[in-house]
């Protein structure tokens, strides 16, 4: 029996919880979706307690690739911008190197020639300027360095160059007991500087390329931990699946990247059993951000491409692709 | 004004209240004394906000060594007795390893000879016993052994021969707010295995010797993880600071340890800024369990010791001795 007011009242607590459910949207920046929908009934099949996929928290693992992934990687590497900066100081401590490429080449500030130089030659930067000081003093002028420089493009922090849906996709993923970790190409060391600021990621849940610490004293007797220029862990492509095991010791239970140095990752969350979760961020807004990756007909650029191997792969095994073109309202936090 | 049954109230609360707190108490197994009252007086200190030493929840981390720490490791390593028992099975796959030393003396049964077998033999053993499967095949047959196989003493699974007193302790820092990891000697993969169940700590958790594994596919396509005849990361002596910095990247708030082994593990714990606790278990104890260590007097074994250059080190550091004998109640849940 139904009375008028009864009514009424139904009425205005269905428009009412319909307000609530819009205000309370956990990817207000993600437009509604496959990629948004796949992403929330990932999260209701694995944590409602009746369902056939339910996940208990303790295996809730998200991983995350960083570069392209959490932020912009384009045209060049965050971490190399910061090697590439810091070679006036190494040279400083060591002047034979002034006269020796590729560090001459960098220290001319010729960017067409920098930009030209090999793989190789990169490492060496990289071993150069990310060892031989302790840990503190490394993590000290990371910090130094984000808090200053700027990208060419935007102007901006490096920090401010994440993804807003990303940040949001993490915290809805921990709002329903999700641990997120990262999971980079990129150096453990240098990522763990700031992703508890940046992602709200702690360092123990940051997996990354990392290089060996040597355990010694300082002159006063102090315990340090040095860094070497010695490869310890290489995170990209198989490496990935392989530090997971080594530093997490379970199957992630979604996954997320955006090139083929995420592919063994994406493939090795998708094969556990039950429900999982494989997304792959695809850069095809040249507007808000870049426009690389050849799946829909871009063209490819060195750094970061979606080749047709990697699309055709996602498709078949289930992988979700994400465009920052159409899944995304927003790309950045900053208007 | 005090009504004499409000007077009763009051002490018949304090009786309640007293006997409330002896009921509760976090370490019943222990006995009082200066090692109980260091970890009591120590939490007290890192969890009340109004502390000078208050740390924050994210950074009580708190690092147990296994072997001689939180279980027997005495006269041998429990997985070295796993790996002795799995020869067979490798020689079976392996045929010609059967006339090859020192795969031909653990066949052959003899105890005294195997007692005898050098430290390059047994990583031969080692090397051969943990590597070739995937990392689930592996999982299971620990599984399996740890099930059935008993030590020679007590008769028990190998799983019962943990300390009560360090379960105790484990659960007492959980209870406030700390995480337990383990840093061991022994293989990451082979702690973890039972870790949950026994100790209350999850894979992520474990820091151990390490082997690297390869990512790759099996028949049917699909990926697995195989275990290498290859050491990655050896997590004794300087090693475990330096997993420490890998695994966590966090300064551990306190260490436990029993050996040399643990030395820099307890140091670089102190070294931290603030209260932090070091201790260093004592097997002391001829009757309940085993007396090696040289430190009171005591004879010196092969396995564990704790040599005068260990104890002078804790007592300049202020690292506290934990005496099996005298400051334990039990060594043991089983009776």
């Amino acid at each position: 029996m139904r009375s008028k007011p009864l009514l009424l009242l139904v009425c205005v607590l269905a428009a009412w919880s319909s307000l609530a459910r819009a205000q309370t949207d956990p990817l207000p920046s993600w437009n509604d979706g496959p990629a948004k929908r796949a992403i929330m009934q990932f999260v209701r099949a694995t944590t409602d307690k009746a369902s056939q996929q339910f996940v208990p928290p303790e295996e809730r693992i998200a991983t995350f690739d960083q570069d392209g992934t959490l932020w912009v990687e384009h045209p060049v590497y965050t971490q190399l911008m910061y090697c590439l900066d810091r070679v006036p100081a190494v040279v400083k401590t060591k002047p034979e190197l002034a006269n020796v490429e590729p560090f001459k080449t960098v220290l001319s500030g010729n960017r067409a020639a920098i930009a030209k130089l090999s793989l190789p030659d990169l490492e060496k930067i990289a071993m150069a300027t990310l060892s031989g000081m302790t840990v503190e003093q490394f993590q000290q002028d990371v910090r130094q360095w984000l808090a200053t420089a700027r990208d060419p493009r935007w102007k901006r922090l490096y920090t401010e160059l994440t993804y807003l849906p990303m940040l949001e996709l993490m915290m809805y993923l921990r709002a329903n007991g999700y641990r997120t970790f990262i999971v980079t190409g990129g150096g453990q060391d240098f990522v763990r500087v700031y992703a508890k600021e940046v992602y709200g990621i702690p360092p123990e849940q940051v997996i990354g390329t990392a290089g060996a610490v040597t355990y010694g004293y300082d002159q006063s007797g102090r315990p340090i931990l040095t860094k070497d220029p010695k490869l310890l862990l290489n995170d990209n492509n198989a490496g990935k699946p392989e530090s997971i095991h080594l530093m997490i010791g379970r199957r992630p239970t979604a996954a997320f990247g955006n090139s083929t140095g995420d592919r063994q990752m994406l493939e090795f969350t998708k094969a556990g059993g039950g429900e999982r979760l494989a997304m792959l961020v695809l850069h095809d807004d040249a507007k808000r951000e870049y426009a690389y990756g050849p799946a829909r007909g871009l063209p490819a650029t060195k750094v970061g491409t979606l080749p047709p191997a990697l699309y055709d792969q996602a498709t078949k095994q289930g992988w979700v692709v994400i465009s920052m073109k159409t899944d995304w309202k927003r790309v950045f936090a900053f208007k």
